[in-house]
């Protein structure tokens, strides 16, 4: 299991190649929530995800073979790979499905990576990538389920703690689960971590009902960031030992959430890093009296016109 | 003059109004400058911009009539005295001209202000705003010719001395010059003040050529929010002292610096919100050795569509 050692050693290792975002506080009564709430805008990490974090973590701790690097993404973490790649001089090959939007491959393309748009869902692409991977012995970078990976994720929750140490709740978004794993690492027990997923993405949650990661849905607006059809095997242990509640919202719900962000923040979200603070906003998740709610705004990887008013 | 103890006093007064808004820290290779940088991300202020300092300032700091408040804008003011007004429970009344941009407009009036477009420049605005004002008996909000209003945006300099003490020179774009002035003010000589201005609206620039503030061009992408003819009275004696150069910048430089922030932050920013940055990157400003630059990132009122590169 990644433990908080790992978390911090690995926070070392990237603290040059990542940025420390930086969180914002807002007042309850802005958002109709009965409590404070502290956004940390982990979308204004480098390639406009949190990915980067577990990217670089994986690269560094590994010897890179000549053909670089190999991943399967819906975007986000083949523009980490493909960021982190280029930072490290290696080259990239990224697989992406049909679903993934173009401003993502866009993204991915611009970083100097090779992208394969293929197949229908994350897991079609993730298959023809590791095809690829045996003929030409690249490293395989898996989007969350490796201990790594996972590490990495974690240090978004380290740099939360220490920039809001008053957070007694963490909304966070899941979709494989390596952020949620990884921040569920580091909290421990502490600070509460509850899961919010799209309910056309409900991997985690199905999965914490069935005790086990099993095969869910993929769909809807939150897909090419949220759309993993089981979450990870690494990840499902620590969910189930520090994920206090995993909560679903509906699309339309995500939706107004992006709304907001831009209406009330100037932040353009995409769907997947709206998410969390839809499960806010929408009731899913009710905060008890006297907590303090931290939300993590963790992607936004989306065309801009669609998120204003 | 305006004072630290006048800025220390405003902070105090708005403070359950305004957002303290977070600083970004930057690497300077990733913006291709030889040394590191601050971002103040005061785009995520209330009303997208840092105007509700100067409003709520001044609104708190006099006794409000019937009649409520009146101002003219190019936009942000507007929308901020709207979202003061609103606050504080007062009727506004908004006069914009008519290069206000479709999106300011809106957000004024989503405030629940009642919003007069009239005239072709802010100048304009203003002059009949004047005449509504003298029947109404409405209070007057100046943009930026007022102590209360300089006191007030200089908080923004007092939050960015707290959370980045290390910056040795800040850059901060120049419309009518309440905030640059209010910040100076702040600082007083210890960090320097650097302005700003698109080429198309030299207000300061020349004014400090001429020594004594007079009419200059108002045109170019930043005109609805830096386009004042003239900078304010009150300022100039503090832009004198304390701004120690005033550079100009082309449109071209403050589109790539929209455009840069976009692709490298996700942040959307206004013309006049990319204008400190572009200051940097253009090489308008060459940061000395040893520097630590820091840069107002002041504004996000626009429609995203048009930043996204």
């Amino acid at each position: 299991m990644v433990s908080r050692a790992d978390i911090a050693a690995a926070a070392s290792r990237i603290a040059s190649h990542v940025r420390h975002t930086p969180v914002l506080r807002v007042a309850g009564v802005e958002l109709g929530v009965p409590c404070p709430v502290t956004l940390k805008l982990e979308l204004l990490q480098h390639a406009g995800s949190f990915k980067p974090r577990g990217a670089f973590n994986r690269l560094l701790s590994d010897r890179l073979p000549e053909a670089g690097v190999i991943a399967a993404s819906g975007g986000n973490h083949g523009a980490a790979v493909a960021y982190a790649a280029r930072a490290l001089g290696v080259p990239a090959e990224i697989f992406v499905p049909a679903l993934t939007p173009a401003a993502k491959v866009a993204r991915i393309a611009s970083y100097g990576a090779e992208v394969v748009q293929t197949g229908e869902t994350y897991a079609e692409a993730l298959a023809a990538s590791r095809l690829r991977q045996s003929e030409t012995g690249a490293l395989e970078v898996h989007a969350y389920d490796h201990p790594a990976v996972l590490a990495g994720q974690g240090t978004v929750a380290r740099e939360f703690e220490q920039d809001a140490p008053e957070v007694t709740h963490v909304l966070v978004a899941t979709g494989g689960g390596g952020l949620i794993g990884g921040m569920a690492a580091w909290y421990a027990g502490g600070t509460q971590v509850i899961s919010v997923e799209p309910a056309t993405c409900p991997a985690l949650h199905d999965a914490l009902d069935a005790g086990r990661p099993l095969d869910a849905p993929v769909g809807g607006i939150a897909a090419d960031s949220l759309g993993a059809r089981q979450v990870g095997a690494l990840m499902f242990p620590l969910a189930q030992r520090y994920v206090s509640d995993a909560v679903l919202v509906p699309d339309t719900a995500i939706a107004a959430a992006q709304r907001l962000l831009w209406d009330r923040f100037r932040l353009v979200a995409e769907p997947g890093g709206a998410t969390a603070l839809a499960g806010l906003l929408s009731g899913a998740f009710v905060p008890p009296d006297g907590s303090h709610v931290g939300v993590l705004v963790c992607g936004g990887n989306t065309d801009p016109a669609k998120v204003a008013s």
